[in-house]
């Protein structure tokens, strides 16, 4: 079975899982994990940045980082498409009380104006919500995993910061990101106040992600966390997973990234299904299969029968995620059973 | 000083003020005050519905009606200009810690295929937020006090009813709605589940509005009442108001709309603002003075020095309301106004 | 029929009617109503506080003292019988999501020493709920209309100020306890950070509270007010008869208290059923009948049947209060009606 | 250094850890982590319970199983010192708004006329919070370990599933009760209607809980847990060690309270400070240092400068807990070194 639902499935190494067995442990919630401890150093000299925490999940993150940055009644200024509120609205509203203001962009990216539009909205004063935290994702699961460009980063955080607004980036895919751009680390995390990375995405870590940011600011995500039920003991064996897999797996998304694209480029040659080819840049390719006599859960109950796991998006699209198990043969073989599949919905007679 | 910055602003007359001494009262917690549960009684009859408490605020009633609806971190859909959105978001976070999935319409009407649109444009199933609730506002305060078409809201209702999803009119405004089309209250409400009026706009009364719906809403409507401390006492006065309101000042209303478009009329000989004479319905004029070197704090401070109020919407937008108040005497003389405060900022030289 | 249930069920006089047919009212949304400013300046010389806001109800005041002052998962320290606890514990879970950290007093009093052991019997530090308000009631509805003792206060007021914690009074009742113990109004309110009392209780006006603190404080409590739907129109009519209560009725309340203990000595000859007399300071008594073979419900059911209306506490516990209404006249034939019911329930022979 | 902090301090041993490498993994997400999936099968024949969840930690388990049962503003009736309440409450008001509505009992045990009593306690009705949790902790953390009778749970559970009302148990150390008293974990798991278990106390395991009850409460419980940021990928090597643990340390917490046992009777020799020896059922001992000049922190600052590791507990109150790399060489060794710090303390002359 070849599994192309999504990049959260691949499964540790042996290799890895040999320095997971011999971690140095201890109880996180005293402080004491040293994997734990070791990791988070790593990652504020990767990123340059003052403080980080592991913690469970990027979900979590999110969490931690808008419940940290938006008092109850406030707002986060998103698009409507990303993350946070496509998969998380229900989180912030209960977790947060705050107010998930968006705009829907066609290119995906939200800019410096149209926070500005955002703002200018609503009206704003003492009686009203406020704006406090503007939240960006990067790549875009929504956008078939686009980047988001460091230019617009760059003027949003010059905007936001002028104004005394919060900018989080969850970058649950910031490695997909960094490999596809070439843009540095730390070069994504000085433009943003706060940010999240995921170890269990493209990276191939079993657990976790990393919220960073300013140390007063991660010392109240610290207090969330556990307030959340985040707080763990011996957590250490996933962190030396994720260490593993930032020493020897991130190169290796590369790879991911370009058989992405031949897959994408033969794809396309299937009529009756489209694909934005032009704006695949990482590791994920959107099917839309409206044009066929079928819906999601047939096409892919089709494709499973024969040996293909893909992931249903919304109704009329199926996801593609290429990660670190998927080899060229792989997608040859996907490839051909989409094809397929897609030939036999065809060949359907539709009786009016 | 001619004072059009809100219908809510009206002040009771003689006879209304006379009605008020007189009026039976006893202790409304106790569920004693006469003349609240004879206004309840009269708006059961002439909206036809089960049940109507008396609330405080036209706020309060959304808010309520959002509570016993809504339950957290589950969906309103809804127009983002509508009041609910535009004013209530930090209310509707903190009380309900409901998720506020909004459309933007360029004409402000929210329709089936938008509510369709928004149930789509998410992943749902039991891990997410669930739609439970849209919400309509009639008239709609910000596209100008246009009435919602009811043959819209039929098709809406018909929808939500199907598929399970609530429907709350906001009828703030509802009293504007029913003298400007001529439809029966009744009808309205007949297509809706749940709704709310208020007596403090339009009609003239000083305060209240009554919120509406099945026996079982206004059951859990009363107990959420309480818990936001809108229990109140010898409140029978201003439900004898309302009353009054309903009596004498409803069909009043007719004459407000023929100022309005009169005023209209005026305002749109006049150069460099706009106006959107067509879609004027009911009692607002929206003025978008963005042609004129000035912004609204000045625009508005210069009116007021010459003798009128008027309200400031949002950046570049000014809003005219005309309340029971306002005679056409004074639609010449604010015409007037404000011709010359325009004249008086065009006339500015621009320095480079 | 003799109303003995509530304090809240009195009427407007034929005087008091005059004066709210009268009143100069505005549109308090817009802080332009003149009998509510009026009032709220009246409230501040007499209170000599820097700032106050009228609200609808005791309610939504100490809602209000609460959300402004208490972040959420943070804690306010009070006994468990207070009405905040007792009455109003899911509404402070919603709106503030506050954790009520309670102790019980026998006597009903929360001093210095209780505040500390409450502070000391959880674990402190980032990670857990911190104490940010002790809130007292005065007079106290569950010990009987007890007056909170001012040193008591004083003591309470130098400890939280100096540890940064504050102080609130919800003095529903507090025109009762200054009343009954002679103590200036501005000698409670200087001894605690915020304060809130009732018009609509022992004073007798139809409507309304007090809120009353810093500058600051009264600040966020306007918007709070907003957000809870508590923002209101002309509600200045509501002012003036509580200007009229202050005026006119504050004097009076001296005689519901003696009436008060008038009736608790002849209801203390009746054997079966218990009286704490030496307890009873202002307009209440509370009757213990768990020595009858009945409970609460029917005790009240056969006193209305009389023609006495009193007010259902706690199984065993019904609750007679005094308000203006009540005369010497009434306080004779409701305990002759209280008496025949209670020996009709003594001759009753019990099966077994 | 001898570490008697707490028993989630533990570390994996080389068999679980080499366990855990070999351990099969899937995205829990998904449903597909096998090792995931045979613990909560295992879980489910172990405790004879329709559904199990496996979640982050102790907290979230309690937090997920309030959220699931109590509504918004209801009421969780507890004892004050049960984690929910002593470490909990911001969370409980935070994720659940709920309720704590708490009684404190000497004997630590809350029984079924305790709870009788708080429900007794507030007026009840629809516009007051409704209880609808009863939370016991078994074995009690605060109370030294104590066990709750099986009986008393008998009774509870007799009485609320009568009244309608859930009956949860944070059963933490639920390992350390079953070792204790030798009643099966099934019997305890048939008498309340949601219960929680810790592998990562005195089990041994690195991490996680196990959260149980009917299959509609464990779907919630799925949602919830999503919600919270919970939702985890490829956990199962942290399920297999829960699983080795449960099949190895299990019957070995016999050693712990034997262990116990035997330094409490080796403590008791000690003078100026106190232990409650006879309550003394499992794996803690409370030492009160209330007679010495001291405070806890110097306290336990003095015992770590000799090698020893203890807990501040309360003020004048630390916490010793028997996990299992505690040997009897290292018990003589703690008390040695505790007999010379409270002698060290002890000679301390005071000044006046």
């Amino acid at each position: 079975m070849i599994d192309m639902r999504s990049d959260t499935l691949t499964k540790p190494s042996e290799q890895m899982r040999e320095v997971m067995r011999t971690a140095i442990v201890g109880d996180d919630c005293y402080g004491e994990d040293v994997s734990v401890n070791n990791l988070e150093e790593y990652c504020k000299e990767l990123f340059e940045v003052e403080a980080a925490l592991f913690v469970p999940s990027g979900t979590m993150a999110n969490q931690i980082a808008i419940k940290a940055q938006v008092e109850e009644g406030n707002e986060i200024l998103t698009e409507a498409n990303y993350h946070i509120n496509f998969y998380e609205s229900a989180s912030t509203a209960i977790l947060s009380r705050a107010v998930l203001n968006c705009v829907r962009k066609s290119d995906g990216i939200i800019n410096k104006s149209d926070v500005q539009e955002l703002i200018n909205s609503k009206p704003r004063g003492p009686l009203y919500s406020k704006p406090q935290l503007v939240t960006i994702e990067n790549t875009i699961n929504y956008y078939q995993g686009k980047t988001f460009p460091l230019e617009t980063i760059k003027d949003l955080y010059n905007y936001t910061r002028n104004i005394g607004i919060s900018l989080h980036m969850d970058g649950a895919r910031l490695f997909n990101a960094h490999i596809a751009t070439g843009i540095p680390l730390n070069e994504y995390a000085r433009n943003v106040d706060t940010l999240s990375v995921c170890f269990a995405k493209g990276l191939g870590a079993p657990f976790g992600s990393m919220l960073m940011g300013s140390e007063k600011f991660i010392n109240s995500a610290r207090s969330i966390r556990k307030q959340f039920g985040g707080g763990l003991h011996q957590i250490g064996m996933y962190a030396s997973a994720a260490q593993y897999a930032l020493d020897y797996h991130l190169i290796q998304i590369k790879k991911d990234h370009q058989l992405t694209k031949e897959m994408a480029i033969m794809l396309n040659e299937i009529p009756k299904i489209a694909i934005d080819i032009d704006s695949i840049e990482t590791n994920m390719i959107f099917i839309n299969i409206k044009s066929l006599t079928s819906n999601v859960s047939e096409f892919i109950k089709l494709c499973e029968d024969k040996g293909l796991l893909i992931f249903p998006w919304l109704p009329g699209i199926v996801r593609i995620v290429i990660n670190r198990h998927i080899s060229r043969e792989d997608i040859y073989k996907a490839t051909e059973i989409i094809d397929i599949v897609v030939n036999k919905l065809s060949g359907r007679v539709v009786h009016a």
